[in-house]
């Protein structure tokens, strides 16, 4: 008796593991929530980054549209250099858990149907947290008046003082 | 030991339902690939939409910024009217079957990951399949030379002609 009421035990512990295993897999094939509604692209240039950052232009502007937009996957800890655009910038944060700071203001976190208006001229930077990746879309307007105009590298020290 | 026996397993089967049921919530909890990155929103004007369609602004247009931003859920068969931008206009397929057509022009498929430029001034729709709700992100730049121009509901004849 006491051998089955062992067997049993373990039984049960089986069907735990697996039946926890089916449901977690199910979960894992949904991709969406893993930045799979837009390819990643290509690596962005490390001039402009720190980290792992990878881009995707969604829509190349042309004489119709002066607006290009760009899906922009940051890994964990990696942010873009402080920048500014003359036209400003949208973002809608797609995923994951993101940094966003307009100098001299705190750290705003982003997450997940989040939208940020960044300001024509103002400087700022955004990326992942530290621990968790970030996955974002990118529309920048009136590109008539200039795209972007790269700043210095967000420091540890700028980047880690959400958490100080 | 035959009742210690039936105690251990009713036991091992509430845990067996409870581990199911915290990882089911988690997966239930993962709404990116449902269409939930952004909320739905607001049900839109019928004047302008056949079936039920939902909207979520996410960016206002101020003076800074000239792009209203906005979250468009279609329920299966549901669409637009035919209609133009006198700014052109950016869609970004996020999730579900659409259909999009531009006046003179096949209907087009569209799937997650897929974009779109309307030219200028060129009518056309979108919409859901038939069977198959949509998402879409709508960016509609340049609206100081006017947003959207409404004009006829797209027929039943129409909407069906890529099954016809």
């Amino acid at each position: 008796m006491r051998r089955s009421t062992g067997i049993l035990f373990v039984t049960c512990l089986l069907i735990v593991a697996v039946s926890t295993m089916v449901v977690g897999q199910t979960q894992t094939a949904t991709p969406a929530d893993t930045g799979a509604i837009f390819p990643k692209g290509q690596r962005a240039p490390a001039v402009n980054f720190t980290g792992t950052v990878w881009v995707q232009q969604l829509i190349e502007p042309d004489s119709a549209f002066n607006i290009p937009v760009g899906y922009v996957t940051f890994e964990p800890g990696a942010r873009s250099h402080w920048h500014s655009h003359a036209g400003g910038q949208v973002l809608l944060a797609m995923g994951g858990i993101g940094y966003y700071q307009e100098k001299g203001k705190p750290i705003r976190v982003l997450r997940k149907g989040d939208s940020v208006k960044c300001p024509p001229n103002v400087p700022h930077w955004h990326g992942a947290s530290p621990t968790a990746g970030f996955r974002q879309v990118a529309i920048t307007p009136n590109t008539a008046t200039g795209r972007v105009n790269w700043l210095l590298p967000v420091t540890d020290r700028e980047y880690n003082s959400l958490t100080r």
